[in-house]
């Protein structure tokens, strides 16, 4: 069934308007095109407002805020609430300094977002408005385990009823809920944290699955979690000695362009509670 | 003939000054060292005017402009033009919203442009002052088709004399024309647009082609399209089961490394008209 | 000896803040992951000082610097004072333009700078106030030759003596010394230099490996600057017929990604003078 919503964005080619960190940017551009989508980057105040709306969906990261960008983010997200599209916020570090916590919990406040997608750590700080975010990794002591499973389904579920927004928290175990029912995804490999990224990646990915499946919102965005980490999985099996985690990040771009409906239906690992 | 374009290049190792933007600049950086070039980078308006002025041209690339940057894109046009430094735009998006569109045309106005090169709706942006742009792709209505080719040539050679640049429109079909006459360019492949940044890797390494070739700039022109579909072909060769638009995107830059005068005089792939 | 700096890292997984160019930093992000460590980058003002506090070191880069990032620089660097943190300072392209020669200059007087890592004519500019940087590539003139060699070590032990910063030189021989001794490293290849960024990589990895050996400071220079070099020498092993400079770029990281002591203090090629 999630292998429809991949379908879908290889169908409709969704414009996808990311204004995201210059860290990880350019492989945000090649995933989204390895999906099925388009990218478009703009994030001075004035452009951003306008390309925003010539596009799908939004896809706002904070990796590399800055007080010129953070007007752009603000400026485009009103904009794209205004023509119904689907946004989602990135929230890259968040609890790990006041500008990058504060403007997370405004973007939050002040915009309709479909889906947070971040880390354990950085989800903890914008639900309990303080986190022990360590740099932009999540703090080992937050991990969703097998152990912590059950508290951290109520607690993801729980925050996505109170922020009206679906919740994804992305690590060893995946997290999605739209504040009723919950994914517990099992794709992916530890061996995805050693390339910068991936989160980023994930999230510009989610956009275009939002902006595609605009009646499956949930589905998609479960549908973009379990295609990121089965394509860890794949670009793994094809990892030869000396490999690192350079190639490592090309195989995995590769294997989500690869990736089609009977792929991803029959890889998907997932449980819904 | 086209090869010795780029056995130039390798002779005269052109430092390249790119204000370009932030998805694709490395990969921008990358080609200009495969093909021989040497590149640089630098958008503040200080520090733009006088890097211009150690460097043998200008590219200019619209596509994460900003009030910051482009204040540096003018400074250093202004000095590259009193240098007599060929200097090259890429109107990303132009079309797209306003202040590229706008930014692209005072470009255009105050600044003596060696080449413009950009996708069929950028271009036409620029010659009507109005377009269709769809993001940063071109609009399939506007594509370059046997069935439109001789409207095409006919279009980029008025646009041409009129603006007195060489003007170079890449896609399927690429023409290229000083206002007199049109190469039409058929090397290269479709899948490359599903890599982020082709059309800016070739806008840096095509600034490389005029610096070490100012008495023959259109052929430089032409050459530098067809060493980038050529490698395009050759790096498409190079694929293996499992590659994606990652590995094709290294595949490309790594054909260019190894592109020499003898392999792009047999695979270039075009007629005058 | 020298492979126990890199063992270290591998334990501490040092957190370095990064305020550095936009050009290579996802190349610097992934090459820090590979050899152990964890990148931040931030480069706002407020945002630069406080991230620079949950680190444990901070590397700053001029590559692409601007009137927004510099105080950023200041700050973070000022801040990293105060906390006793290693702080690098990569002056990407002093001495090509009046900008980052003095902002290089201002930097290494108003910060206590733990290395001071560059090319030889960068590190010249800083000495003698002025340079012929071409560029952001050393000048041919100036080279470290077996011949210059003797007045080359003479001249950086007088530097950091001087400057009461540990100098790194990279090039076709490196050298790294205290003002008391001095590494003479012949590890690397010079293909290295047709990639863009193997300097910017350095840098971001060196400072892990400061932080993560805080008592033998330059030991870890050196043995970083080994680790580049050898990483270098085994890419170039596994390349094969139709790659080019984008694949060493990933044959290089993935080569940082698997190096272990053994295999460093094995292949590390350096005397101590």
């Amino acid at each position: 069934m999630l292998g429809t919503c991949i379908e879908n964005v290889r169908k409709n080619v969704p414009l996808v308007h990311n204004i995201t960190n210059y860290v990880t940017v350019n492989d945000v551009a090649n995933v989204l095109l390895a999906c099925g989508g388009s990218p478009i980057m703009a994030d001075d105040e004035e452009d951003a407002r306008e390309i925003t709306a010539i596009c799908g969906g939004l896809n706002i990261n904070i990796g590399t805020l800055n007080q010129r960008t953070i007007p752009g983010m603000f400026a485009a997200g009103k904009r794209a609430n205004e023509l119904k599209h689907p946004i989602l916020l990135d929230p890259v570090g968040a609890g790990a300094s006041s500008l990058r916590t504060d403007t997370a919990v405004k973007l939050m406040k002040e915009l309709d977002l479909t889906v947070i997608r971040g880390n354990i750590s950085e989800i903890k700080t914008l639900a309990f408005g303080s986190g022990t975010t360590q740099g932009v990794d999540a703090d080992v002591a937050d991990a969703v385990t097998e152990e912590t499973l059950d508290s951290a389904v109520a607690f993801v579920k729980n925050f996505a009823k109170r922020s009206a927004s679906i919740i994804a928290i992305t690590g060893a175990i995946d997290l999605v809920s739209d504040g009723e029912v919950c994914y517990v995804i099992r794709n992916g490999r530890s061996e995805m944290g050693k390339i910068t990224g991936t989160g980023c990646q994930l999230s510009g990915m989610m956009t275009a699955f939002l902006i595609a499946n605009p009646e499956q919102k949930l589905e998609a965005t479960a549908a973009a979690v379990c295609t990121m980490g089965l394509a860890g999985e794949i670009a793994w099996s094809r990892m030869q000695d000396g490999d690192g985690n350079s190639t490592y990040r090309n195989r995995i771009i590769d294997a989500i362009y690869n990736m089609d409906k009977e792929t991803l239906d029959k890889g998907a690992n997932y449980e819904v509670r």
